[in-house]
């Protein structure tokens, strides 16, 4: 498999600038003539209003759609999974054995999701531009966040929004974005673990599959299903193999303009590092599994998270591992580094590229640190040292506490009043945890501070002094109360004094260790991320005078439309075509996890008509993020949702190869067939009130 | 920690040839006049030879000494623990407890212990020569193997020698090692793993340390104790700083004469992917552990294994991802190249360079079904797919039935003749096999065939069929009868007959995969090692014309000595000094693990004379495979004994840097005072004749 990567990508990747149907577009800047001359369709600014207004993004790191005028959103299975993890119980296990709604009675609130709906876009580079005019470092970095704080604070005049100043072309523009803010989302339709996951890690990233990796919710106003005005339709038969497809969706990050030095970086440490961490605690799941059901069954979607991001990170390793691959970037970057020495100002362009790469010599000094005593963003909720549900709460408690009580452009980001409601309901949810998963986690992560920084760093005598790692996490675990939201809210809402008066032993540990992880993320910030990004925008400026913008910024985690055609690809000497029918799912099966189908399958095979076609193939340029976009066709009508990309498309970080990096999707007649024959879900069905009479292909 | 090592090899490790007190040098080339200007003292050949006499080899892979003439030997703790747990019960555990025999006759013999020491050196580079000429690939390969084979043959007279073919210098010598065998090894002594091993993983490669990592074992001939007339004497007092002292034992392997492209897989890819094989085990174990007491009792040296290596291999990739580093290592190239592009025969010279890149290729297509599918030598006895002891055993018969049908000079390496001893040796060792690791492991790993191969791979559907890992391993190791060595004596003697009859599991799943392990091993050896050996003997010959033989060769896991003082170091501002005291391992002492004292320490505090060194530093050039080595002074006299090296002598794989590479030693006058007032040990320290009185420092 590897080589083949090796191989095809090493051909395929040269080309410095967007080609064929490569970007990953912002909709106000979508290339409308490029698609129309190699597709002969034109998108008109409605037409991409609509599109935008009937794709979502889901707060946790997902995309999804609107497919009904009532709030009816389709996303993946594993995009719902938190929630429907924190609505089972041991009796009850939504996640195994799946779950429909009869009635809209029955639809079940998540614990926590968060729905976001882009409703404008406006351009405030000038205002960055002035407020961190001439400054550097940690000054650049706090001028920085506190213009972008007055910025949001200004827009957010309810709750119902969120305003979030968004970085695009690595700092080459700035934008507004606001959003409508949806926090009452409830599960209307999930299907088993085994069918939305059929073929589990070992068929994760491939492809031919049999998934069916769907889940449906709804938004809720005021208690009632919110009114979507803006939805996509339902194509009832599918796509066609050739037929153009629009993909929207919010990938999540890419590093296609990152330098050959931060790329080095990547391939050389920040990758391997991270898988190397990702393996132990994989193995430390697998150990604890065998403990029994229970312990199955509360850890099986951290394994999962786990597993998935492992397989992830490995592909976009290997492709940067490959020689031809990185020579490639290489070649682009001294390409670039030619015209801009050319340029005016070319002097300026240069010394930013040795200011990025001096600052690769500081994180590689300062990840350990950064990555044990400290994490920084809410994705990185589950640290290093101090995994678990109960420490990120006790962070976000004692750290909240502090900034809160700070004006709102001085705090740390993820605490400005923009950032809160999303913030408030992960901390406040009501979602069980694990006491025995968080105990041996906790015990773990310690374990590896100790390894990382040595018995005899400061910080590691300070939280372990005489104890033991697994002493100081049963301490922790068995004697705090943060397990009850109603604990959680009373020291949130209780502020400094309370966290300060708390004698609850998570609290403490969070409180204990506040100091030094402030500390190395304030160096980490100015020494590492101010320098990258200082100089980032710098190069951006200079790649928009040589260059123009013409191509498509970085993915971010914000809303992106992306075009291409169902289309199978070459292996080797293989042709992958672009269809699996559901007869395969059954051939595949071996009864045995996770081959395993589930009893509704196998109850319902003679209803099913199998030749349906189940999972596809798109040219679609996607990466993580965009899980849970809808497939649609230039009508505006659901074919297809995504729910994975190929192995050789976890290059797609660094670059796209449209000959062999595809989208992988669930055809939209899968969906109907599922539901109606193997869930009677017919009040699904009917809601997303198939339009057209299935087309022959 | 990283950044000082990355700054200091930076600077130190420029010098391409042998300086300072650097070397792991043959017995019958060792530079005695540089010793010799370097710290005025010449050895005499006689002094050579009683000390390469006196030096032993733990075939398992450590060094020891013979420390008195009736065949008493000095090695580590760790390096007996295969035995010690071998004579381990849930009611009796030895690792956890110690031991110590009181009279002779209650000596324990380990399970699978065997003893080499060195009687004679010659040099078959010759006819090695002459046997491969104008040979390459699978052909050089086969006639390398076939000549090595007839040469040992014809050495190999009785049961009690081991003759080994000795490639040095990477193919610039072969030379002919005759060793005695000793097979009956005995337990006399070894102290609790809580001091044998004080501070555990997070201290294990640091200094300052605190630790007895000292067993004492006896090799018996004909039911008796050995007479061992070459033998070390005793120095009580232990070494001054500064004092010149000597190491002899068996580094295990340096990488110093790889090529770049070579020194570049290791670092690009061989390392982290073991780091990344290892972390995920080591997580597997540690998760295994909260099984419980007995869990951990069964794991713990397994656990220790896997730490063990990873943090060295850590330490390893480490040093080669300090770009300043892997830079001197390409100047070094770059310098070699230009002489040898002068030199007569410099486009033969030269094409060896490119050969062997292009090998790197094949290395990085072929690794994951080698590692999956296959595993070539003893030291992999724990294959990444197929791990444990039983398949170990299983594979050994069914292999061995095959190969022992054949010619000597036509069979793998490790069934010729010379090899069947030690192999029988495990082969029947009797130390208990505990199943529920066993199934754990195996199922673990064919897990990982799976996920490495992918589910369609050939071998994985063979293997596999419809099961899932965790039932295969189940079903396999519930129904072996391997656990018993009379079983395997059995089929073993049965040879190819048993074996095709058995329908023992574990004897059937080797004998299923045996076709295709074998194949990848052929294709592995042809493609990848005979072009590399072919090619370094190529580069040997060059480097010898141009520089002469003025170097050590790489270590190669056979008897080496190297010469260095008593020394501390500097890291970053801080002085290292080269002494421990027993009173700081009381002021570690945490009493939680890793840094608990066992009770028989803290029961002995007030008798101990808390001033005695209980470990030093000195510059001595040593790998892994040297642990158990005696350090002994230039009158023949053990001052200490060798259990580690800092974290920057990692890097010694790769380059010596003498400011900052440490071998780190037990102090023999701690052994004294431990073994008398400790431990009542008497009988061991009498027989240890202490021959001076202790000397002032």
């Amino acid at each position: 498999m590897r080589r083949i990567i090796a191989a095809t990508l090493a051909i395929a990747l040269a080309p410095p600038l967007a080609a064929a149907d490569e970007g990953m577009w912002t909709f106000d800047a979508f290339p409308k003539e490029k698609l129309h001359r190699a597709h002969g369709f034109a998108p008109t600014d409605a037409w991409l209003e609509h599109a935008r207004l009937s794709s979502v993004r889901l707060a946790g790191g997902c995309s999804g759609s609107f497919v009904s005028p009532n709030g009816l959103v389709m996303t993946n299975h594993h995009c719902a999974q938190e929630c429907i993890q924190g609505l089972s119980t041991a009796e009850k296990d939504l996640f195994a054995n799946g779950f429909t709604a009869p009635t809209q009675a029955d639809e079940l609130r998540c614990p926590d999701v968060e729905v976001n709906q882009l409703v404008a876009i406006a351009d405030v580079t000038a205002r960055i531009r002035k407020a961190t005019a001439g400054l550097s470092g940690e000054a650049f970095q706090k001028a920085l966040d506190a213009e972008t704080a007055r910025i949001e604070s200004a827009c957010q005049t309810s709750a119902d929004l969120l305003c979030q100043v968004v970085r695009l072309y690595r700092g080459g523009v700035y934008d507004l974005y606001t959003y409508r803010r949806y926090q009452d989302v409830r599960l209307v339709f999930a299907p088993e673990f085994r069918i939305a996951f059929f073929g589990g890690d070992p068929d994760n990233f491939e492809f031919p599959r049999y998934d069916l990796d769907v889940s449906f919710l709804r938004v809720y106003q005021d208690g009632k299903p919110a009114a979507t005005k803006d939805h996509f339709g339902w194509s009832p038969g599918g796509p066609k193999e050739g037929e153009l497809v629009f993909v929207s969706g919010n990938p999540g990050e890419t590093k296609r303009l990152l330098t050959v030095a931060q790329l080095a970086d990547e391939r050389d440490a920040a990758l391997p590092e991270t898988l190397i961490r990702f393996a132990e605690t994989r193995g430390l799941l697998l150990g604890y599994q065998l403990l029994g059901a229970e312990a199955k069954r509360t850890s099986m979607e951290l394994l999962f998270t786990y597993e998935n991001a492992f397989k992830a990170r490995t592909g976009e390793w290997d492709a940067l591992r490959q020689p031809a691959f990185f020579e490639s970037l290489v070649r682009r970057e001294r390409d670039l580094r030619a015209k801009l020495a050319r340029a005016k100002d070319g002097k300026r362009y240069l010394a930013a590229y040795d200011a990025i790469a001096k600052a690769q010599v500081r994180k590689r000094a300062l990840r350990v640190q950064r990555l044990y005593v400290d994490t920084a963003s809410r994705h990185e909720s589950r640290p290093a040292a101090f995994p678990g549900e109960l420490f990120f709460r006790a962070r976000t408690i004692v750290r909240g506490a502090a900034e809160r009580a700070k004006p709102n452009d001085q705090r740390l980001p993820e605490f400005s009043e923009a950032s809160l409601p999303a913030l408030v309901q992960t901390l406040l949810s009501p979602a069980p945890i694990y006491p025995d998963v968080e105990r041996v986690r906790l015990a773990h992560g310690l374990g590896k501070l100790r390894e990382m920084l040595g018995p005899d760093h400061p910080v590691v005598r300070k939280v372990l002094g005489k104890e033991s790692p697994a002493e100081i996490a049963a301490r922790a675990v068995s004697g705090t109360k943060l397990f009850d939201p109603a604990f959680r809210k009373s020291l949130w809402e209780g502020g400094a004094a309370a966290v300060d008066a708390s004698d609850d032993p998570m609290i403490a540990l969070a409180r204990l260790v506040d100091p030094d992880a402030r500390a190395i993320r304030r160096q980490w910030e100015s020494e590492v991320e101010a320098v990258e990004k200082k100089n980032a925008e710098i190069l951006a400026e200079g790649r928009f005078a040589v260059e123009g913008r013409s191509t498509y910024p970085d993915a971010t985690f914000t809303p992106r439309l992306s075009y291409g055609v169902v289309k199978g690809w070459k292996q080797g000497d293989r042709s992958i075509p672009p269809f699996t029918r559901l007869a395969g799912a059954y051939e595949r099966a071996t009864g045995k996890d996770p081959f395993q189908l589930p009893e509704s399958w196998i109850r319902a095979k003679d209803r099913l008509d199998l030749e349906t076609p189940m999972n596809f193939v798109t040219t679609n340029d996607i990466v993580g993020g965009n899980s849970g976009s809808p497939v649609f066709d230039r009508e505006g009508r659901i074919v297809g949702l995504v729910f994975d990309g190929n192995r050789l498309s976890l290059g797609g970080d660094f670059g796209f190869d449209e000959t062999v990096n595809r989208t992988v999707a669930v055809d939209s007649a899968a969906l109907i067939e599922a539901l109606s024959k193997v869930y009677g879900a017919s009040r699904i069905v009917e809601e997303l009130a198939p339009a057209q009479p299935a087309r022959a292909r």
